[in-house]
């Protein structure tokens, strides 16, 4: 059985928020669409946009009315007091989802305040670019992409189901884990390289000032994609690496060791097992990643809104 | 006083040395060229591509002979054995020079082989993709990129000139630096970022394997860009890692030692401090890397050579 889904409030319009509302348009779903944001700003910006036949309102309460899937586009760390404002103006049994990319911690701080009636079912779509904003949202941003959907141990299974068809609706590919283990993959996919690309700056500026030779600007092709995610919204990267350090420390540890590893080889002159150690890398990077399904899809992203205004932040 | 250059020899034609070939042509410069490769197979597929006016021949010494500056564009780790092969058919008065991208190590085991009566300027062209062979060159790689030539105290000033002037000839940004220097700020940003993409497939591997659930494959943009180098080519990195380990070892300590800092303060619940180093990187991405340029760049060099074959292989 499926719970059935007809009216869809999506609660913030940035990056990912304006997207699910470009997606749930292009793919013309026989859906009644509410959006909001709680910038008055960005709520002027949509109607201006004029999202296909999404109605745009000013209040969080005015959004959820009678909506069947409320889903919270909100930065993590907003999202509990979101739900709070929310809890009293949710229908009986409609089901709250969120797009928030650390689950456990988010959870425990937002559970307390899900009405008993109300059937939580958190999600996370790993898809992003590393812009902002209502004008940044793309229609096929989730295409063919992951999204991964953590409900709690009793969580009602109709929900779970809803939410699940919800994503695959507008083109995700879906996969269902608990909550912990996602922030455990999601540490290495994803805020593992954010930490990366922030901290080889500082690295950078300290050899810059104790030799006095420019380091940052010597770089290629290497450098500008390891660093791009850089250039996200530290607001939010803030919020994210707080929220999962636990599992992100845990991840770090790791990736240390297995950093270690690859340099023990050359300090002990085992060229076999240095190029073995980078050859099984390769493998696994070709195997796991479909560079022409990215390069592909990009082009088909990149036509569909081409004179849209973007800030450079990032989410994914 | 500038040595005159008339005849260059480009011993090796993968991804860089082909480039150099290209760019001389693709800029008209007045120059007799000779290439030749390692590789029998590369050379007649450099008589099927007919780079510009390059003449194609199938010997390191017929290739440098009366050639005024010769350009050894091999493996790193081959680099002091081809010096040694060619050393008695240099010219009286011939510049030798380089592409490697580790310095200090190859000097050192080059030097000895060096003749007396030739100069030896070292340079490192910082460009690449992560393909390689004849037919991965771009005639514009080098265009608005740095080359950091590293001559020795005792260099030869007209020679070191004279490979500056060629690298500005064919379009780069020249910056005159030790080796040792080089080393060190090459191992921040290119040899860490590879060797960080080369080790979170083993991090990821090892949760894949401890906990059951695949890692890798829910990943997004990030984790696409943070790894496309490990698609490069195993031997040249495990020869790149492996000369330069020293530098490597140390930009590793203080990379650890900076993401450390950055999970600090979330654990210490410091977000003021942790949103001020992010804000700081941030601000570090965009002073430091021109995505506008390189967007531009790629679009024209991609254009260029758009039906040629390249095997996924990385270099710089």
């Amino acid at each position: 059985m499926e719970r059935k889904v007809k009216k869809v409030a999506i609660l913030g319009q940035g990056l990912i928020g304006s997207s699910i509302t470009r997606a749930i348009f292009h793919r013309n779903l026989p859906l009644e669409v509410v959006v909001t944001d709680a910038s008055e700003q960005v709520c002027k910006r949509l109607l201006e946009l004029g999202l296909g036949r999404a109605k745009v309102v000013f209040s969080n309460e005015e959004a959820v009315k009678d909506a069947d899937l409320v889903i919270g586009c909100v930065p993590v760390a907003s999202y509990a007091s979101m739900v709070k404002e929310v809890a009293p103006h949710l229908k009986l049994g409609a089901i709250l989802s969120d797009v928030g990319s650390v689950k456990e911690a988010v959870i425990e701080q937002t559970l307390p305040h899900v009405p008993g009636n109300v059937d939580f079912v958190p999600a996370h779509p790993i898809a992003g670019t590393e812009f902002s904003g209502p004008d940044a949202g793309l229609p096929k941003l989730f295409s063919d992409r992951w999204c991964i959907v953590t409900p709690a141990e009793n969580s009602n299974e109709e929900a779970v189901t809803a939410v699940c068809s919800f994503w695959e609706s507008i083109g995700s590919k879906v996969e269902v884990m608990s909550a912990e283990e996602h922030d455990h993959v999601l540490a290495i996919t994803s805020h593992l390289p954010h930490l990366s690309a922030f901290s080889i700056f500082h690295t950078a500026r300290k050899h810059e000032e104790s030799s006095g030779t420019p380091v940052a600007q010597y770089s290629a092709g290497t450098f500008r994609d390891f660093t791009r995610v850089a250039l996200s919204n530290p607001h939010m990267w803030r919020d994210i690496i707080m929220l999962n350090h636990k599992a992100l420390s845990e991840a770090f540890e790791q990736f240390s060791r297995d950093m270690k590893n690859i340099l023990a080889a050359a300090e002990e002159g085992d060229n076999r097992r240095l190029e073995e150690l980078i050859s099984e890398s390769r493998k696994m990077r070709a195997e796991n990643i479909n560079e022409e399904d990215f390069s592909r899809k990009k082009a088909k992203v990149t036509d569909a809104f081409p004179s849209e205004i973007a800030k450079p932040y990032s989410t994914d």
